[in-house]
């Protein structure tokens, strides 16, 4: 497709450290007046066009070893039950991961090797350096915000291949999407497919909520594949090795899960450590009670027991646990509303108060932590959110599902949720969990995860520009002058979806002269405004020129000191 | 479809004045605990069903005539160019209106006829007696706001089958859905299907922005058909006169031109009058430049004559002609930025003083105006717009185009733009311009016209939760409600768009049983948190009995107090 020529794959090089980003370059034509414009380069992982049975490169691996500070180790032994049952009739999971099987690490006895360690350290990682030439900033505010805890870089020293990516409000606006299958439908193959889909289009991280069978060989295969972050909630797997009976969990299977995990190489974990007993009853007169799943499983397992959530109980276990690996707490809000009348409750900031303590908790081990947020809250609401999180924890990271502003749209809470998404984001959320069309009604489909991401592309980068992050406005002036100038092709290729918008332009002028036509079937030739205001400049001249035409004297004074002529025409303007 | 059933047109009656005010009663199920869920009524017009041969019942017409203000006359004759030269040519428009030509009204000699004149007169109209039946709000309301031009009810005399329809800040936000051909693509069959399809789903109004050909007669079948007010631009039909040629036009041609659609019934038309001479070298230097087209037209006339727009030097005539018709103005804002980077510059805003200076001269004639505003403005700067506007304008309508947030994402502007309109509507924006997901790429056909009109629906319904209009929420609730009974049947016919989520959901579980289900593929049966959510309620209690459990003595002595019991069982929640 003509539009999709321009994309070259280059790389930002930092020589002197090895550091090599990969950057999508997008050269564009030269304007109608002859003069040239600078290729637009925004960053893309390059990660999806790999070999799914091969897998990626760890190319972090020469980074991790070379700190010295971790082993590599036997692990965790297989066990056909971190598949499901179904594995362990069958003997083994329905598509075994067939690439490389990498050797677990872990730190050495004593050591912590999460990058919040170092950065406290005054240590400058590889992995800062490839986050700073990425967001074009300095590499000592990666450092500092890093070792403030208002910024995180989630990347296990088990998942080399993932390429460095920071979550933080003094940086862009990230964007995760969710896969993974539940026991109703899904395969291997197709959350492969969707991990490549979702990064092409240009998810920073992934989160794999599988629930069904296999869970364990679909995250290797994910692993192994994903050039970005990937996300889990581990008491979804440790529910299924119950056999789904939540009153069966314990620490013991929960913490051997987390382990598991941990040796894969997930980068971080929810953990719905927030949901206390004592919150639980702040639930009963809600409307639509407790909607996370893991909340509801821990909230259930508090009151069966009347004993207090084990992973709160054991939080500082956990605390050890991710410091070996350079894990993230994800801290799940288990409590969050799920309608609007819910929003902003006891039961939402109680849990929210215990968030906070976790988080200094976390950084006492220097493990790297962001706070989950809702939801579904009314629009006004929204702002207290991200403010009132920003100042109990300090400062740790937002990362926030929606939220959705109204109840009455399924089938289009991507919408109803991306306007939430900007206005939190504006307000300092530094990671958006995108919503789908199938929010609320089914799981999402291939299309259903593009549209995903494209709208929380829209939700971050709108929120970037509203933020005033220093050149993110230059994408869409790009595409504006390319608009008025009628190139067509470099609009497409401008735009975050340049497939969808050359098809749509085609869809009533296909032909191939229309992309350097001067209109669109938008207007048609005559009514089209910017081809009128394009004619305007040519015959009438710009600011000083058109000044002395309107009769401005202040205007007309200047032009006439700088020697200038004016033309003024016989009245043909637009003449078709 | 099954859950279409449960939608029933029913009336809300005010038998003392004879006014009927069309609703869909959606009928819900009985909670599980076998309490009945009342019906919930919602607006619709009762227009779209209608057979477009024969157009709609001129049910207004007696209200009209009732009040003895008015006169039938001959009107203005037919003229073929009124449908342009392949009308000519041919000697009829291609598909000529068959059904019943209305004889056009006017005020009887002295008298205006407006919704505001009778306002300010202390007068309460039918008009005013259905628009307070359909906001369920006192009509007391609407006549004093209408009075103080702070809303508008746009319905001309000459368009008695509009079901009255108030544009205000105090009232629900509204939304506009654009129609009409261009040069380039569409019959006059289409843009009648595209009206009823945008009424259909819930458009307040539909502006008719045909710049093709047989534009007079596109218009009288839109007009014989439409339930909700038409707006024009009547800038486009009179280019069409004069071949295309804009320095060809006159006041003359414009004033034949608004007459003969004041004689159709339009409702309310946008006048592009701000645009004046000595603004527009502001807009020289912008990134893009003029983005509308009736400003870019009117600001190459001024430029070509090197004379004043004659929008503006005739104002006062035309402010004559509207009253005579109760035609309302939406002042055009002919220099709205086209891009982000043209947001809230010098030429919008010396353009918006001009604006409000005309709101006010209207008024003098008792004339109903509203005011148009942008376009393209990054989300940090929406607010000031609707406010500046509000301030200046001393509160009369505003009503938006977006404004898309950001300019990188062709093809889903409609989101872009549901981001921006949301804010700007929480501030006080009475109406909504939709935008489709063709924006800037071309014109929409039926598909794109609905999800422009449901994803405006949602960002108007998302304003009126934030500005907590009364009773706003009411629909949320009853779907949440039914969300966390299962009652799915009930979630699709409350939902914006009912076909598209039992769709979505059937997608995955098709099957009559899972209408009843507790659970949907998205998380399948063990992971639905509502389900645990609810055993939890079914088993352990609500806040009291949980509270006990909790060990939270204040509620436990409370629950003793009441006599009440506590259920301790075995361990065994969410076995599946």
């Amino acid at each position: 497709m003509s539009s999709m020529n321009s994309h070259t794959l280059a790389y930002l090089e930092d020589h002197g450290h090895g550091i090599r980003v990969p950057v999508t370059e997008i050269e564009l034509e030269n304007s109608p007046d002859g003069s040239a414009n600078p290729p637009l380069t925004v960053y893309r992982t390059a990660g999806p066009g790999s070999d799914p049975v091969v897998g990626l490169e760890p190319f972090r691996s020469a980074w991790i070893e070379g700190r010295e500070d971790t082993e590599a180790y036997a692990g965790r032994s297989r066990n056909l039950l971190d598949d499901g049952r179904s594995a362990i009739r069958r003997g083994e999971a329905s598509a075994e991961w067939k690439g490389a099987k990498p050797v677990p690490r872990r730190a050495l006895e004593g050591r912590r090797v999460t990058q919040m360690h170092y950065a406290r350290q005054g240590l400058i990682t590889e992995e800062m350096r490839f986050v700073a030439l990425r967001e074009n900033c300095d590499v000592e505010l990666v450092r500092s915000e890093l070792a403030a805890g208002r910024a995180i870089i989630p990347n296990n020293i088990n998942h080399p291949e993932s390429e460095p990516m920071i979550i933080g409000k003094a940086f862009l606006v990230k964007i995760n999407a969710n896969i993974g299958n539940s026991a109703v439908t899904s395969s291997i193959a197709e959350e492969v497919d969707k991990l490549q889909w979702a990064t092409q289009w240009g998810a920073d991280t992934v989160m794999d909520l599988s629930t069904g069978d296999d869970i364990h060989t679909t995250r290797e295969w994910i692993l192994r594949n994903s050039p970005v972050p990937i996300g889990t909630v581990p008491i979804y797997q440790a529910l299924e090795k119950v056999n789904g009976e939540a009153d069966k969990l314990t620490w013991e299977i929960f913490r051997d899960t987390v382990i598991e995990q941990c040796e894969q190489g997930v980068d971080y974990m929810t953990i719905h450590a927030g949901v206390l007993l004592r919150y639980v009853p702040l639930t009963a007169e809600r409307v639509t009670g407790i909607v996370s799943r893991g909340g509801s499983i821990m909230a259930g397992w508090c009151l069966a027991h009347h004993r207090e959530n084990f992973l709160y109980t054991h939080f500082d276990e956990l605390c050890e646990i991710f410091a070996q690996y350079d894990v993230a707490f994800s801290l799940g809000d288990g409590l969050r509303p799920g309608s609007t009348a819910d929003a902003n409750d006891a039961a939402q900031f109680a849990e929210l108060d215990t968030l906070a303590e976790l988080t200094k908790r976390a950084w006492e081990y220097d493990v790297q932590v962001m706070v989950e947020g809702p939801g579904h809250i009314p629009f006004h609401l929204v702002r207290e959110n991200v403010e009132r999180q920003q100042e109990l924890c300090d400062g740790a990271p937002f990362y926030t599902l929606g939220p959705l502003v109204t109840d009455v749209a399924p089938g289009y809470d991507h919408i109803t949720s991306a306007i939430g998404a900007t206005e939190i984001a504006r307000y300092g959320t530094a990671m958006l969990c995108y919503v789908t069309p199938k929010e609320h009604l089914g799981l999402p489909n291939k299309d259903d995860v593009k549209t995903g991401v494209i709208t929380y592309k829209i939700a971050a980068h709108a929120a970037d520009l509203a933020k005033g992050h220093p050149g993110a406005n230059e994408r869409d002036d790009a595409l504006s002058k390319a608009r008025f100038e009628f190139r067509w092709r470099d609009q497409f290729a401008l735009s975050l979806d340049p497939v969808t918008a050359e098809e749509f332009h085609d869809e009533t002028l296909p032909a191939e002269p229309a992309k350097t036509a001067h209109f669109c079937s938008m207007c048609g030739p005559k009514f089209c405004s910017m081809r009128i205001s394009q004619d305007i400049r040519d015959q009438f001249g710009g600011t000083t020129e058109q000044a002395i035409i309107a009769g401005m004297e202040e205007k007309s004074a200047q032009f006439r000191e700088s020697g200038g002529k004016v033309y003024l025409p016989e009245p043909s303007l637009s003449k078709p």
